[in-house]
């Protein structure tokens, strides 16, 4: 699915920044090689990270291996090979293209990228339970194949192993990727308290949910593992402070586009590319941007949204459909991808703030307006 | 509860053993003072981690904090202050008085305790949802008062924030501490799977859980975390390795130990002292060693038992009191006994391998009986 944003912000790389450290790279492409595509980049990192990835899976306990297997798409239930369905690896590659955009090979920040594949799969699992989530990805979701009480075992084993991957990992700096990863832990869980909590709030009067409480939510939740994705690159990697935080805070940014872009897929996002059934979000009354957004604008449409949502009957198609037009002709789409668009080139910014080299920022470039406007 | 257990083979901490460090113990009585009593142990323990834990737990979103309070013990749903009703921290106890026997004042290790409580805290949360159980210190389990998803979220909210403690302690040996948590989680883990997957195992043929296989379970699920308690206290302490090793390998005999005695109190534990049902773990079929031990014997109430358990009715309270009394008549109970008697005297001999402050160890091997022969 194509989103209809523009992502004219996002420049190219500039070819003539110079790499803070002059250490070798491994993968970079030679000089008159075309610039690789979006999906190119991910694969190549996704190639890089899977056999560790593999391997820390294959040290788990048989029964929550399994249903690790299952969340990466690995496999069905009960063993068999998956049916190749499986995320992009957003976070491993950002991983990967820090250590390297910090001028070090992106194998030095592998487990770093496991890591945060591994938490990230532990957040999935959970929030699904959380959330009552019944698919992903057009597969059911762990406790809907497998019962409630094996998918909480196996997002703690998903989040011990992403620990002792770090923990046992020979690099130097390994320490300092830990402190990353904990802090973006503790922010993840303040932000799943928050989305949980919007649930029982009200659409209007002073309890209603705020944009501003709803951006805080995002930068916690989504926001934060990007960002300790980045981090823990630029981290193992050996790299300066500045670098981290700058990386760090282009990822943090990313996450928060990611989370916008997410929303209008939850309201607008063909069930064919999203796995999920179409307004799911707005059928579930979920507090996302772009009703928030709607709602706090002056639009004629916004009133009747609130009638819509404070009704107490069950949604049905036609109602669900009629608030989704009402959320466009109130602004709340166009608000989205503005909040989106805007991160986006915050993010850039980041990439442009401190010398990097040039070819790994080239790719990431490459991945930020793939990553927002198509999503598998 | 008493449980009729002779505790003779522990015997009192040779006051002749040199510590190996000589650095000063704050917290050592004075030569004249009397020998504290378990509970006054316990309680200086708890004291001295109180104020961090409780910073700890002030760090979390409101939400997961007022879980993780009331799972403490320290107020009830809404915030109300508890009944008081605590564990009784043995397992920060450990850590403060390892560090003391490592040489050390018991504050150097305080991160530690507080990191143990706070994973044995998610893992009761997590663990009670995943058994089902309802009850806990005669109060309801955090997933029934607060519901399923609420639960995994303050569980891993703890994980979280323990991982955080450490990470950010000042300690220099911060990051031997996390790698020995790592393991410890990891095992846990591992332990939960197997004792979850024992439910759906037979009583009987080749399927069978085994002893050795229980005893494997117990090791990773209580040993592990009881291990890793002793551990970190050495650790944080600067303790050299054998020193390390013999501390955390008397911390897992203890662990297995409680586990047997956790096994007797859920087949004849007062209800009571346990804040379970009576027979509570009978009635619900679950493989524990009393059982499993009984099971094993030559004894003509073993096929008698068997037939009870394979039987394809709900198991009403005479036939579960008769279930109990067949255990009692196979040796069960006695095997149990026996099995908990001889971990305790390893745990005591791990103490005595190596050079250790003679003060703390007596504090220690003033607990063991206790802990294993009075539960509150």
């Amino acid at each position: 699915m194509t989103l209809p944003m523009a992502a004219s912000d996002v420049k190219a790389a500039p070819q003539s920044t110079a790499p803070h450290s002059t250490a070798p790279r491994s993968t970079a492409p030679h000089p008159t090689a075309p610039q690789p595509t979006a999906p190119q980049i991910l694969a190549r990192c996704r190639e890089l990270v899977r056999p560790a990835l593999a391997a820390a899976i294959e040290r788990l306990h048989p029964w929550p291996r399994e249903m690790a297997a299952f969340s990466l798409g690995w496999c069905e239930v009960g063993g068999k090979p998956g049916s190749g369905a499986h995320g992009k690896g957003v976070r491993q590659a950002l991983t990967v293209l820090c250590a390297e955009a910090a001028g070090s090979p992106g194998e030095s920040a592998v487990a770093g990228a496991v890591a945060v594949e591994l938490i990230h799969t532990f957040s999935l699992l959970h929030d699904d339970i959380m959330d009552g989530d019944e698919t992903r990805r057009q597969r059911e979701t762990v406790w809907k194949a497998y019962g409630t009480g094996p998918a909480v075992l196996a997002g703690d084993a998903l989040f011990a192993l992403a620990l002792e991957t770090l923990a046992t990992s020979q690099n130097a700096n390994s320490g300092a990727a830990i402190r990353k990863l904990s802090e973006a832990l503790n922010n993840l869980v303040h932000g799943q308290a928050e989305d949980l909590l919007f649930e029982a709030r009200p659409w209007t009067g002073p309890h209603a949910v705020q944009l501003h409480e709803y951006r805080s939510m995002a930068d916690h939740k989504t926001g934060a593992l990007l960002g300790c994705a980045a981090a823990l690159g630029a981290v193992l990697a050996g790299a300066p402070s500045s670098t981290v935080t700058a990386l760090a805070q282009a990822g943090q940014h990313l996450g928060v586009a990611f989370q916008a872009v997410d929303d209008l897929l939850g309201m607008w996002g063909d069930p064919e590319v999203t796995g999920k059934p179409v307004h799911s979000d707005l059928r579930r009354r979920k507090k996302t941007f772009p009703v928030l957004a709607a709602l706090t604008t002056n639009s004629p449409a916004a009133p009747r949204l609130t009638a819509l949502l404070e009704s107490p009957s069950a949604l049905d198609e036609v109602t669900v459909r009629h608030a989704a037009e009402l959320i466009e002709e109130a602004g709340g789409r166009s608000a989205t991808l503005d909040e989106a668009s805007r991160h986006l080139d915050i993010a850039s910014a980041c990439l442009h703030s401190v010398p990097l080299a040039p070819t790994a920022v080239g790719e990431i470039l490459t991945l930020l307006p793939f990553l927002i406007t198509r999503r598998m």
